[in-house]
């Protein structure tokens, strides 16, 4: 008997599956320009440094900011809950394996001071950095305000799943429109993956897009709740829709591709798919000014009821200026992830990010370390 | 020489090469309903324990079925060979493991005791649990209404593969509409993966189906048989079948994945694919409930000519509440299955189990353990 | 630029990729009738084992005959080159691994005796066997009178890759519809992949084909020749070159699927593909009646210039009647396989092994261990 | 919502994922002809010798040529840097592993000297040699002239990527057209990989074409640059280039597939994929002959800011004859690359290189070792 048409599955594609093809016209990378532009601010690099306590503390974020990107604090981990959270990120890091998970659940049970707050934003503005920080949907009403008088620049809203209409029994819920309204800064706001989602959320007035919902292939959400989207396929669409609302509106809210990135390459694909930069997490963990020592977990470990992942020993590789310019260290490409952007757009003449994302991209067969081959090639 | 058009393969999915897009709307997890109704019968957690010796055994059904779900006694298991099955269940899992398929033959060689039928299904009652049993097409002329009469509540009708139509020299083979009337009870029937094999099982009047033959990538039916639909697509096609027949006929049969879970993600990816509820083994093995003392085995793994399969320790990772409801006490996606499929449905906008049949879901790369990523994610 | 339409690749398949469909019917087993049959011969097993020096022998051959299938005698293997073969055996069975390849290559640089060839024959059909005997296409006009003289029943031609028209300047190759007027047996050519080549090869007269090049994701062929087509897709070819010989001769050849197997399953999906047999090495390389004594190679291991494979130790796991019709002592699939296409068969619902060739099949991803599963199984 | 049509990637295909179909016709290997022709200088064998450092020096160029093959000399590595380059070569076969990349950056950071370019072509042409020489697009107006009147007969002008249309602002790049005029060498240049670039490089009037970037599924390019096309689609893709220059110019360019060859299959896959030859570094670094003694490194490696790939050791495993005519003393492939050449010729009836280029391919499932099988072949 037949199967009538009924529930289709489009192919999706992660990073290890896809390749650049140079173009026709080559540049030099010097010439190339990769300025990412969120509503007034211009950063020279586009990379974000994610919110995850192993990643940004005040110190991180000056230093990102300096070098010309800008690192993102969040406000409900361990730096608004501990006034000296150096001693608690000590401890995790010095935890037995299997130790890590419940002492995660334990540090991150204690209440957010609201004075630290205010603390953390004005040493980041202090000490000459943009100051972008981020909270959950829910906690956006509450705390966004506290952060805006602190002087904070860039408000980010982030959770696994946001979308521009969530229903609730017990409250109405974010709207993003009001957001808007009551907070001057840029809002920055994440993640989603899709078409729809996307389109719907820059149509509340937000000033940029975070995309990605369980990159990587293994990742948290994938496992546990079956959630997710493979990266260049969900930068992809999520660019499409930027298009659209670009052709719809005249303005052109950027999106910025979140998770997944293992090395250089994986940034240049992000970008070749669209993306107008890219949010790191796990590659910045391994820096020496990364606050996680050489450890990483995500911001899902601590969960109560429902703990996901746990810390992984990254290691210390390099300085945060090293793995943005270089020279590189290690040839695995973790190192001087600039340098690879402007090669890879060099070989295919592309002069800003925005002709990046017209570059050609091939399905290409996973990586497999049985086909390494060695062969010539220069910058 | 051109071939000509020939035999034409579909290409089949997995749990493990399919993700779930997020939706445009999002819902509180709390205001989701995940009720299975089963002919009368209303479980508010959409899961059944499988029909196997090592999952469920009396105790187990009381609590399952407390809980709020479903276990199946398998009348032609250990548990209606011998008075008392905690002896050889023990001995099973303290054999060496060169000893098992052997032991296991020896072990179920054994003939039932039809006695036992009645006091099994008694002592379920008596505990306050629903009683659902399960039995070959062959033997429910003789075992179901031994079965009925001592009061059980659901017969499940069992084998690899059942089709509506059966040819036999020795007999006439098992009438479905025959069945229908001779029981009283709902009539559980698998298992079958094609759209024309269950729209004709709905059609004999039976009351939900069992979807999965040879789910997981290397089960047993797939090695050594060459059969089997991989869960997705076949839990698609079934779906189809269910949507079809409720147009022709007005009424609801739903149908129930069978098979192939590892972790909460792959009962989210089922019902997205369009199940009602899930059967689940090997994931409740590991409860301090189950019979098996942390160990596991197909029922295939005693049979005397083509023994497939063998015993598997599985351990015991948590109580069957903890397994169903949390709190996880590990990280990897086995435990809270409840909640991960509310969180899922939350993030998919889905209020009910039907509307989840409407998420979209895309096909992604395989899950590789290299390409572990971690981010930031919450429930 | 626009990529002009250039070379097309088709997507080919082998036995791991793809499964078995249960039909909308089931059938009982035991009322499959599952006969090949080669021009006037038939065989009540459609199993041939391979002429390889491992496998078949003049003992070999009597057993396989008595039950029910075909072993086919390599007469330009060990077997006609030394008096005392057992000997040689022997001595490759104890040679350590790294002697193996020059101890090959030498014990073939023996010539073959001409009067060996003649009491092989005549010691199978002493013996009560059907007798088969196999040589390269260069030298049937030399051996083939000689067999048949001695009264062998089936001629097998076989090379890697062998077409009706093969260009030498040497000489003018082999002539099939020549051969088939030579000699009077049955004439069985192999091997081929391809639907233009097989059905030209059909048209010279021949009674059977042997399919296969390379099958196997990693046969000696696809790695040290690039050449090869994976057995699924070769099957299905070469079956609707059979299909279109038969509508324009009414004469029915049979396709013997040849290599590649290494569990029950791939028997019955070859079967499913279109083959009406299969030829089978390793797996009968693991038999108690083996010359090879748990040891196996290929006939190319001894090329003097080009020399692919190596020895490999497979074990001896039972006897030729356990691998053929069981009581299977491992779980693994390899043994009783005329059990399992006799079940696959029946839950197809097929009664003929032209029936199972309607077998719905799907692409399915992959055997991984990971994706293994547990689920109530029963013949 | 559904999503608008917005980049489209194709599927594009390695050396790993394909297979050659053999052909309705076979031929005699004997009777091929695989004669590869660079403007007036015709090769017996179809193979070039990568310009590495761990493969070519002067020794090996007068011996590849010979043979029948063509060596390609770097002249901006070792061999123009130091008047003994052997001390070097040792140095670095004898380095501790963590020291090589280092020792790498320094040694190469040697400046180049102009007097050692004209010794080696000189001792090339000495040898007996046809002398090729390669050198960076930026850098030829420089030393084209110098190996030109040195002797030199071929000139290499490679880079990872080269087009017809390189924009710098420091100055006008290479025009390939005046280049052409100035020298009077036939000039190969590299690497393309698309059907656009390679085109347009084929209209400057150069006389051959390296194709691949980043080749081998895990190449550094990709891995860092996320640059690359699998072999197999750019050698479709730059044939295709060749045929539609050959219809508008009647020049027929060749196409050389440059780099990911591990054994004989790759290379008959690449010839049959379209190209006319094959450049490969790996497998004659495993060479007797090889000036790397046994270890392998790309030319990216020494790289000072963004240094990629390792040195690797690869062994000698026998003569370049060897390699290139067998007998083979392995049975991997990886020597009697010229014998698996003419064999898989042989089985698609393939009289010449250009016969080949119309052999049908299959894209067929990767090569994994489980699948491995062991079959009856002979060449």
């Amino acid at each position: 008997m037949p199967v009538p048409k009924s529930k289709q599955l489009r192919r999706s594609y992660g990073f290890e599956e896809v390749a650049i093809v140079p173009g026709d016209v080559t540049i030099n990378p010097e010439q190339t320009n990769i300025d990412l532009e969120i509503e007034g601010f211009t950063f020279s690099v586009p990379i974000l440094a994610a919110a995850m306590d192993a990643v940004t503390d005040v110190n991180f974020a000056i230093k990102m900011s300096k070098l010309g990107g800008l690192a993102v604090l969040n406000l409900e981990g361990l730096q608004t809950r501990y006034d000296n959270p150096q001693e608690i990120l000590a401890e995790i890091a010095q935890a037995p394996t299997s130790a890590v998970t419940p002492l995660l659940q334990k540090v991150y049970s204690q209440p957010i001071k609201e004075n630290l707050i205010g603390e953390r934003v004005q040493a980041i503005k202090k000490g000459g950095g943009v100051c972008a920080v981020s909270m959950l949907p829910a906690n956006t009403k509450h705390f966004a305000p506290i952060a805006a008088e602190a002087g904070a620049d860039i408000l980010v809203v982030q959770s696994t799943v946001t979308t521009a209409r969530h229903k609730s029994k017990s409250s109405r819920g974010l709207i993003f429109t009001e957001l808007c309204k009551l907070v001057s800064m840029p809002i920055v706001v994440g993640n989603c993956v899709s078409y729809g989602a996307c389109l719907e959320l820059m149509r509340t007035g937000i000033s940029a897009i975070l995309v990605g919902v369980g990159p990587g292939a293994a990742c948290t959400s994938r496992e546990v709740l079956g959630i997710g989207v493979p990266q260049v396929t969900a930068t992809i669409d999520c660019a499409a829709a930027r298009d659209r609302y670009l052709e719809e509106s005249g303005r052109y809210v950027p999106i910025i591709t979140d998770g997944g990135f293992r090395r250089g390459g994986d940034l240049c694909k992000a970008i070749a798919a669209g993306a107008d930069g890219a949010m790191i997490g796990s590659i910045f963990a391994q820096t020496k000014e990364a606050p996680g020592l050489g450890h990483h977990w995500g911001m899902a470990n601590p969960h109560a009821a429902l703990p996901r992942g746990t810390r992984i020993k990254v290691g210390t590789t390099g300085t945060l200026e090293q793995i943005l310019f270089g020279p590189a260290s290690v040839t695995d490409g973790s190192q001087n992830l600039v340098g690879a952007l402007r090669t890879a757009m060099g070989v295919c003449g592309a002069a800003t990010i925005r002709d990046m994302h017209k570059a050609e991209m091939v399905i290409a067969p996973s990586i497999t370390t049985e086909g390494k081959s060695w062969q010539m090639a220069q910058s």
